[in-house]
């Protein structure tokens, strides 16, 4: 789908170098920070509910994605600069790192906003599927939430890693006696497993009534057996980043409970080394660019 | 799955012939009627929620079931007597009739629990895929609770049916154009398709935090797309049958709203003609067995 030239970079914070005339919210100076969509419709009904990352026109992407101006197109955050609306800039709790505060604006808010929209709170039990960046900010979710927060994954090695991160409980998805011991336990899981896998599994851990939402894998899954939603009056959910007062809502949160993401900061030139250390998974959690060095 | 001898038959409607010396709730010459359950648990958390058809431990099915008793397997309707423990039977409004009232018995709650618990109402649209036994009786009872029903089919020439159960649109899904116009319009979407089938074109005509509730495909669906729940926070859930407490609710609704189901009547000895019948989809919308001509 890409456009070229293409400048990525969709978790951005960064110093306010100067504003517009009519700009209230921010002065220059001020810290900003700028996540997956720059621009919507604000007219259609998932706008005036404050869920503009569902607006019925769709929102417009922060790199990438065409502008109001005829043959325009966004340039994201691998930048020095970056102009934006000040609609769908996010102020920076003055407590929270800059570093580890960038991935919160996609890696936190799409793992923040199912949780508050399924409701996830103290006496649930939670579970969530995959180690990575959207993983590890899951678990840091559930557990500030109060949730009995279960780290499900398919390798023992993470185990205790996980629990640092603050799960209660770490399930290795392969070790079937485990599994089964948990069948029917959980009120809720998020899925962040990027790509098709089987669900199956996943959704025999869920109890009656309990929702699995999946925010990893964008893609047609093979085999969802209906049957298993059927028996238990289960569902199987999606959802993608949240609307721009849920994004300052957790990042306020986070400001609240000491949140950041886990990151590793890298130089403009160590990109091509760095992608492949994110293939290989071998990331705790999130690359986060100085872009100084640019 | 099944255990020979097997007597079929879970919607059924009879009258009392003699009761227990602890029954309280029937005297003889009641009208009573037994769905697709006969026990279950009454402890777990599912059936204090009276929830029995989701029975941690399983409930017993009318038929081809074990009972309590080792070795003992349940039988069904398709027979002159069924002995059952009372709280597992239910009351039969007067003003229904009697072959009308059978098919609401597994048919009816099938397609009345998901619209109560999905909450259904009056400012809604309600489309109900497939027009057949569930189909017809979810599109009557989407009318009578308010919503504006949309009978979704790939059948052109059961419009005309379909209005007259009660719908107020009938959306042909093989019209690409006709599709299209009612994308991301519905709030709720019960798929009653009784076998696999691509739910992709039906998950597109759900709203932003719709969801679409399969009540008819026990088993697994191709190729579910992610991206389709994620993008408009949708939900994909199943349900089967409801609660004893929820199917008297349902026959009494059904006596205030005068509903019950279209059906043939047909003596015992025309149960194989009536089975070719059903697979080729002739029989408007259920048959049902006058058991006095066994």
């Amino acid at each position: 789908m890409s456009e070229y030239p293409v400048v990525p970079g969709h978790e951005i914070v960064g110093r306010i170098a100067e504003v517009g005339s009519r700009v209230t919210k921010f002065k220059e100076g001020d810290l900003g920070a700028i996540g997956c969509m720059v621009n919507s419709c604000g007219k259609c009904s998932s706008c005036e509910d404050g869920l503009e990352q569902y607006c019925l026109r769709g929102f417009t992407a922060t790199y990438n994605s065409p502008t109001e101006d005829p043959g325009g197109i966004t340039y994201g955050g691998y930048s020095k600069a970056i102009v934006a609306d000040q609609s769908f800039v996010l102020r920076i709790p003055g407590s929270l790192s800059l570093e580890g505060t960038a991935p919160l604006l996609c890696a936190g808010i799409t793992t923040y906003s199912p949780m508050r929209h399924w409701q996830v709170a103290s006496g649930m039990k939670v579970g969530v599927v995959g180690l990575g960046g959207l993983g590890h900010m899951g678990v840091k979710f559930a557990h500030a939430m109060g949730a009995h927060t279960v780290m499900v994954t398919t390798s023992p090695h993470k185990a205790e890693d996980a629990r640092k991160l603050g799960a209660e409980e770490v399930l290795i998805s392969s070790d079937k006696e485990a599994m089964e011991n948990q069948l029917g336990q959980f009120d809720f899981i998020l899925n962040t497993i990027p790509v098709n896998h089987r669900i199956d599994p996943y959704l025999d851990l869920l109890k009656v009534d309990g929702t699995m939402c999946v925010v990893g894998a964008v893609e047609p899954l093979d085999k969802v057996n209906a049957a298993q939603l059927m028996f238990g009056r289960k569902t199987l959910a999606g959802s993608i980043i949240g609307g721009i007062g849920e994004t300052q809502e957790m990042l306020n949160f986070c400001a609240e409970k000491n949140i950041v993401s886990d990151v590793e900061i890298i130089a403009i030139d160590q990109i091509n080394l760095a992608f492949e250390r994110l293939i290989k998974s071998e990331v705790k959690y999130r690359f986060v660019i100085d872009m100084s060095t640019l």
